[in-house]
């Protein structure tokens, strides 16, 4: 026994001090990934900023506005005086109905198991009391709270979700940015006033265990001192033990280094990936933030959704479901349709998706509306095939070495029912489907059987 | 030639002056329904004005705060200065986006057949530039547009449907209503020089196929002038011969007098009516306006609405379905998903909902959420079974004298397949329900068994 | 004893009931103007409305623009979104400092002796919540206050002035009046339902004492029911022994018919008038409200003032004279500066002011800037000549016949002094003006000399 | 080599006269003071920035505010909606009617010789688009323009003024220097990256000839950095020859160091100051900013600020004559009035004003109310006495050395004529006054009696 305690003092002590981190991409990407990160699957990622007041175009209207978008500028020539500015929409951005207690029950409903919100996006404006941003953020203009701190406090408090916090890097229009990138970064007066001191503070004082990263891809990670602070968030800070990040920390990092990959937006790849990644993709199909005249058109269906989902876990990554919130400050019903929508389908199939791991096959070659995961068992191993169309006919042909002499093969959610089937040829299975009443099929979206012992 | 001249002349004078109608309730029931509206079954209703700024309790707002409302009085004190009065909401009902032609697509893939909009709530504001309401009126102020006009050319520009308006004869704090009510309605000054002005000039300038007269119940007709308004509407409007009214215009009328009853809001009868009725009833459970601080549940499914639709129009009413845009102009997600939503069921159901008729039989006593319309036709009586729940088992009893010697029986949208079925005892039928996909199941809502050539 | 109680009781019941004034000019032109109002000599008048919010071209800004002014046209297109209307402006009418109290004590330190407010100008907006401008006065919007009621209990509560106001008959926007103007005033609909209740309404709740009606001119009085207006003020209103009432109640009756004349804005005679007239005029050279943008060189000296002034009392007139306060309620300092350096002189010169008469000669026609007035005593006559200009040389001529064996002439505020002087030839006089301190000269604007006992 | 190093070493010490300042207090106040400065005699403070938007307690509104003074907490209270921030007000500081070269007309009508505008205040808005106060700023919110740079601009296009700045070092709720104050000034996060950067981009960009610094009491100037700024300032700014400073540049060097002194605010001393020094003080008698409930009453007349300035200059200081500019852009009429009051008496009176020196005798110890200035000439030594109020009597006597055997006494703006006198005693002399119309008086604010050619 005191062998055991000795061994375990010297192994923990080893793990913290004997391993430092360096500001090196080496020594940082041999940090492993922390668990409850691939085991989670889904998070809600949330854009909402000073863009959620025009709520038009949405996050990239300033940008886009700047750079002549004909539509932003007829829009603003008929509504608004000549000389208004971006940072005038940020006095309506009013929050009168924010109630984060509300969100993060909506978002636990959702099924998913952490949330990365916003927390200053390309425009600048911080969604919290930053010292280094006066009177650019929500505490001293517009909302006049503390958005993060109080969704942090709220998820923390009333969920078990992870709470996770996005971070841009540059701003668009910052002056000190402009001129840094004027003299091709060789000063730093921005990321040494402004953003690093910024994502220090943030870390420091609201404790996300996701940094996520972005609006890097202007300068290299020495411009932006990316790795130093990642060796500070590995070593030193709060959160040094569960966070996690991502790949957007200078310019060619992106899919090359750092945390989990992202790749690009809306990464969804149709093979095993080898390293963890993330799908951060949308509800609104083209948009990440709320858009006033956005049609029902524009939005993904749940069963869309499952779909992408169910590829994205299959072939190894996350997905970060994306919504966005409104100026006023609520996740509008068509939003949290879908979260509840997605809600209802994980209560009956989680089973195949938190803590699922890839298998050997990711998409089925026969029925490639089947994406397959699994989860080793004392026994041997349960794949899950996650069926997005029901077929026409009244059986289920499965091309993947699914069975072994001993396989049940069963649906979630319907219950007490075991499906008879057939060997076919060498590798797959052909699944009979009997009379389901429509009273009782489990989904109208997507369906996951399951294969229990297989051998492999 | 002289024989039809004078012919014509004396059919001509029959119609015209032979049948005018006088003002009495006696006379101007006497007047037929036009058949359009029976026929049309689905309307929807538009709830927009003032009150959709707030967007907060909805159209009730002005008067739930004067009345002490505790939520209103709190919102108001937390987000506005003191002396903030309704009035000053106007300014920000901006329709910056409003898109009649838009509006009207969305309205017509419903599968609804005319529109009702609310011209003017008690509020006292009009969606018109009207001559009787100067500088309260979206003419002037807030979105500087003819809401009503704008709408009414698209619907008729773009759609088959019928425009129709809704109006309240009184204001809550016009203060020449407020006078004539103080003088327990012996004088008239609000009605003479306000609302019927406005009522004669909504008619001749926007021709109005519904005519839904609201806030009438605080004084008797007399005093409104409704029964004189009417006589000129049936005998001499630009709408004579095609618009309807409903039954609210004044004291005691409602549920006893004018053109279709709406006896009470969301009025949902289990048996058939002797009267034309219209079930005028909402999306938002329980509001009327669009409220930024709704949440999904608030709003029912689609499955709801169909069997509150198929239960009305059994019952032989018409249904108006409510919808609240928002003040910057748009049918936000939630509502368009639901219109959109119906629009398909009624795609593939019509047939048992368009100019049907009440059949002997409502609500089928043994399977109580199946409710029966009817068509006849050349050679007998098609009956539609509208079934709200799919059974658990594999067959359906239905207890109503369905079938004859050579009754079919299909499903709307599951082609080229005759039901089997066996007669039970006298009056039922039993329906054998074979294994259907799901993938080919014409709906998730409600379902339509088609019985033809029924004798009776 | 009887006999002189039955004369008086007679002569009473004569003058209340026998004397019923007639809606005819004859009958209302024959009611003698109180007293009061030519004894007062200077009201002050004040333009508040709406137009104060944008305070840009002033009381006549809504005019111009629809009709194309370049400034004002530029001046909305630099500073508003396009849609922008005039009854926009309205939310911005804050009168937060608005303390009518304070008012009151201005307007008493600058001599006057009423104030004429304007209730409502031709835009319509009223000033006091009336029952027939319903969210279109400053009750509803705006200030939310009763301008015209607060300034009415303070004028009366803590001076001694008399309150009028002024009030447009005709509104340049409102349709109906639009609509009337297009029928060639054949209709009266807007007369019947807006101009004329309102007028009533305003007498009956404010009690004013001057009716200073305007915007008349397009329409003939029997339009607008003038004169049965002004035999009910005359005969039954609340103020039917001490109002009077101006000359503007309907096309052609300017300097013709009506109370006293104002014949034209700014009316200033250079000769004594048969009828008693009043000189409505500006301190702002060329407006009438308040305009952010005006400069010192726009405001007239209080020398300039008080010379028009001296020779509107001189012809027989009144003056009233315009001050315009701000949407946030005050009477900005140069204002005040004018009305309180008036006020100054008229405590040092008011004898030759207040209740005097005009005199034999107006204007010297030997010293032009001087300007006659006259007060009757038991002796004989007491003549003021006001010198508007010092003379370069130590001795004033005067060619007018003021001298009689007793008189005594004399400087208002120059106590103590009897001036020494000589006739001159037939008619005039050369008083010696000795070394005057300039420390103890009464005035830097103007100077009265008083001449007493002449005998004619 | 050796020839040309020689030359430069040379080149560079004349050039700086061998003499580069260095940052102690001894170095740099070797310094002498530009010629320009003494000689100008009249300076114009502006007082500009979002506290001109309540224009309401003026300019320290926000910090009176948050120290819980009564009456603006009751005025937010009644006009703002709770959560309302001083920041919201930005949004309404719009300068519309801002006309730099009116501006720059006004001030130099005004006989002042350099303006000191406020670049930026205790609020921390700047009125130049800062590049370290990124959407705090007069450019990205608000007036949307260089409020700085276009002032300047019109300055040096269109009049002889020189062109200064005020500016605050520290900044009341600036996150950053609440940090650093925190820590007892051991921390420089403010300093360096705002407030030095700031005044140094001030300097490059706008080339100000006054640095009127401000707001630096609460830290030493090691903190500050103040010495090194002046250093450059003076060794290597585009102003180096130029420039003048005032002594507000840490805590404890005012009225000790720096360039001249200004003490306290409104220093007014009664005897001849060792120093160059400056009184700063302000039209609007207990206030810096636009107030828009201000009395007549609470401004200075024209005869008060001109006995305070004879005062300033007699004692060998300058005057900063400080008004409030409104939200709107403009110099309200009644600061305008003094400016031009102030301007007629300076075109009259200069001479005794404008490169003056003081005299032997500062204050008539006699006539208390008598202020000397002198100017040496040719042939000796001319003395002005500044006269604030004119003798009651019809003579004035000085007791001071004031003549020698030719002296000849004038007044200034009275031509040609030499005032009789006669020598009293020792040093006085008894001037004689003779009639003089007001006609011809020459001021009615103060005189200027000028005594030429004194011996001493």
């Amino acid at each position: 026994m005191a062998a055991l305690y000795l061994f375990l003092l010297f192994y923990c002590t080893l793990s913290t001090f004997g391993k430092r981190y360096q500001p090196t991409w080496d020594s940082l990407e041999s940090r492993p990934l922390p668990d409850w990160y691939d085991e989670a699957k889904l998070g809600i990622f949330m854009h909402w900023g000073v863009f959620s007041v025009p709520s038009y175009n949405a996050v990239w209207f300033w940008n886009n506005w700047k750079n002549g978008n004909r539509d932003i500028v007829n829009f603003m020539k008929r509504n608004y005086r000549p000389d208004f500015t971006y940072a005038d929409f940020a006095a309506d951005f009013k929050a009168e109905f924010y109630d984060p207690k509300r969100w993060a029950a909506i978002l636990e409903a959702s099924g998913a198991k952490y949330v990365v919100l916003v927390s200053k996006h390309h425009e600048g404006f911080t969604n919290w009391p930053s010292n280094y941003s006066w009177n650019w953020n929500s505490y001293d203009v517009g909302p006049h709270r503390d958005l993060v701190g109080e969704l942090a406090d709220a998820i923390r408090n009333t969920t078990n979700l992870r709470f996770g916090l996005y971070h841009s890097l540059f701003e668009w229009y910052n002056p000190l940015y402009l001129r840094d990138k004027a003299n091709n970064f060789t000063t730093q007066d921005f990321v040494k006033s402004k953003s690093m001191p910024e994502l220090y503070e943030l870390v420091n004082r609201y404790k996300p265990e996701v940094v996520w990263s972005d609006g890097a891809w202007e300068a290299p990670d020495t411009y932006w001192t990316s790795k130093e602070f990642l060796a500070w968030l590995y070593n030193d800070s709060p959160v040094k033990d569960t966070v996690v990040t991502n790949d957007r920390w200078g310019k060619g990092d992106i899919c090359h280094h750092g945390g989990y990959f992202t790749c690009s937006d809306k990464y969804l790849p149709t093979t095993l990936q080898k390293r963890k990644f993330e799908n951060a993709m949308t509800i609104d199909k083209n948009h990440w933030g709320f858009r006033r005249d956005a049609r029902i058109e524009d939005f993904f269906s749940a069963r869309e959704l499952i779909a992408t989902f169910a590829q994205t876990v299959s072939c190894g990554g996350n997905m970060l479901m994306n919504v966005g919130p409104t100026s006023y400050g609520t996740i509008q019903p068509v939003y949290e349709e879908r979260l509840l929508q997605f809600g209802k389908w994980m209560r009956i199939n989680g089973e195949a998706i938190y803590s699922s791991k890839p298998w050997t096959v990711q998409q089925d070659n026969a029925t490639q509306t089947c994406w397959y995961t699994m989860k080793k068992t004392e026994t041997g191993t349960n794949v899950y095939a996650i069926i997005l169309d029901w077929p026409d006919t009244n059986y289920l042909y499965l091309n993947a070495p699914i069975t072994s002499s001993s396989t049940l093969i069963t649906m979630l959610g319907y219950q007490d029912y075991n499906f008879s089937y057939s060997k076919v040829q060498s590798s797959g299975v052909n699944i009979t489907l009997p009379n389901i009443s429509f009273s009782k099929i489990p989904s109208t979206d997507a369906w996951v059987f399951k294969m229990t012992d297989i051998s492999n």
